[in-house]
């Protein structure tokens, strides 16, 4: 799409996995918690500013990824949510979240702690968003 | 709805504004910025366990809200959110941002400043509400 690129702090902060409708999905390149972003390909920056028609798209991939988070990692919480106070550009942080993980009950932005993937870890996550996500 | 009743802590720290399609309307009792929560009236916690038809009414209440923040406060942006970390009942944070704001870039889940809003105050926000939300 004409106009869009993707941020440069999510191209640093995040590993890209691919496309789907209508978002880049990323990765956050820390493996404390399982946090996924959704980044649709517009220029817009607030979801109510999206078509009916993207707003549908999007709302299908964050379902279609809660799904995946719910079925690949050990959570039991979601949380969703469209910031941006950072990084304008729209995108849509979907994170899995469980009493056991590192800053329950608190919320991850903001937060410092990071861990970045091992090789190992990243082939296993990308594999099964492959599988049950890109296929 | 049988089994649906308002979390005691939305309840304490909220004024309830009135009822929407299918959710509650809430305002944080919280002058320091706009910030209002829909409450779906469902015993689901997430928004992946709604139907299809739920999840668009609740978009619908998004967008009609994030309207209604942008028409009558000066924000910038606009932040969205589903956590449920602390309140498992299903509620979606939809706050107006700026610059300007006492916790701007930070995201307001956590941080403990309050100002409870004046008589009057309430009765302009109630007044607006009930004029382009509840008619």
């Amino acid at each position: 799409m004409a106009g869009f690129e993707l941020d440069s702090r999510l191209a640093r902060d995040c590993i890209v996995l691919g496309r789907l409708d209508i978002s880049q999905l990323l990765l956050m390149n820390n493996a404390l918690v399982p946090w996924f972003i959704l980044v649709p390909v517009t220029t817009e920056t607030e979801i109510v500013d999206l078509s009916a028609q993207d707003q549908a798209r999007l709302l299908q991939e964050i379902n279609l990824l809660s799904g995946f988070i719910k079925e690949n990692f050990n959570i039991t919480k979601l949380n969703t949510a469209a910031i941006g106070n950072v990084v304008s550009q729209l995108h849509i942080h979907v994170v899995g979240r469980d009493p056991a993980d590192y800053c329950w009950p608190d919320v991850v932005w903001g937060r410092q702690e990071r861990r970045a993937y091992s090789d190992e870890e990243l082939h296993k996550i990308t594999g099964a968003i492959k599988a049950q996500l890109l296929s």
